[in-house]
């Protein structure tokens, strides 16, 4: 009971750690972002190496990925539910018609917004909360199976793309 | 004072937003550590892509980064400090002189094997504490300048370049 009050006693350090792992997440998107106003759409139409995945095809997966943050976090249902199945559950060959770039552009910046704006108002304490994809049983468990965990994570797999997307720069 | 106190009062969470962290590093490891296996020293030597970095390169680089946390965590100097010319300070195609494949996964486990040591003797509290390159008074105006998030930037650096790395499978 102790550990329990000394918890809810602290949010300073609470708001440092979403600060810090909330900051990488924002240092990622703003990377992003900066391909997006650099790149034409021919760049984001080209393979990131011979027989690799196109900028535009990875655009379109980090879009899903973030939406799918949306109902993981038991904000809302995804904005655009038809990119699971385009760039998640499908590779870039599947054949699926797939939106333009000027879609895809704008996808990308509506889910970062409404994350976002879901993001901003949430606690400290919430972002130590377990998602919806965890038990109560195994968030008993292992409680570092939160959503800032989730955050982080996929703060990672952004990165990864990031390093991909930069061999779309002219050089 | 209170809020001070507060803080030292609260190892768990402390301890839990470590676990984090350090974990999503451990995982990147754990991905290179898989190519490393994986890969021939032919594939390790290949360009990542036409005219981008070579595996080997990538592989000293991201070595030369990790050697690089023992001095600015304040542990003890780089254990290959040669390593810093070739794959910091200058680009792959400088012209210095490289080492073996061999040698460069030795230096990568050598790196990782000594930091992993040195993490393991750090408490939590280490962790919130300041690194060599800030100032106290930085530090003071701006606590999310310690150095678990330096781990966290890291971290995410070394997703950047598995990303380009993975790029390197044999399809």
């Amino acid at each position: 009971m102790t550990a329990q009050r000394e918890k809810k006693s602290n949010p300073n350090e609470r708001e440092l750690f979403v600060k810090m792992a909330f900051g990488a997440w924002e240092l990622q998107n703003s990377r992003l972002e900066a391909l997006i106003e650099e790149f034409s759409d021919e760049q984001w139409r080209a393979e990131t190496a011979p027989g690799k995945n196109s900028g535009a095809y990875l655009l379109g997966h980090l879009t899903a990925v973030g939406d799918g943050l949306l109902p993981l976090f038991g904000f809302r249902e995804r904005l655009y539910p038809e990119l699971e199945e385009m760039f998640l559950k499908n590779a870039e060959k599947s054949g699926l018609k797939k939106p333009a770039i000027a879609d895809l552009k704008k996808y990308w910046r509506g889910v970062n917004l409404k994350i976002t704006e879901y993001f901003r108002q949430m606690s400290a304490e919430d972002w130590f909360a377990k998602h919806v994809a965890v038990s109560a049983e195994d968030y008993a468990r292992e409680p570092h199976r939160n959503k800032l965990n989730v955050l982080i994570s996929r703060t990672n797999h952004q990165s990864y793309h990031l390093g991909q997307l930069a061999y779309l720069k002219v050089k």
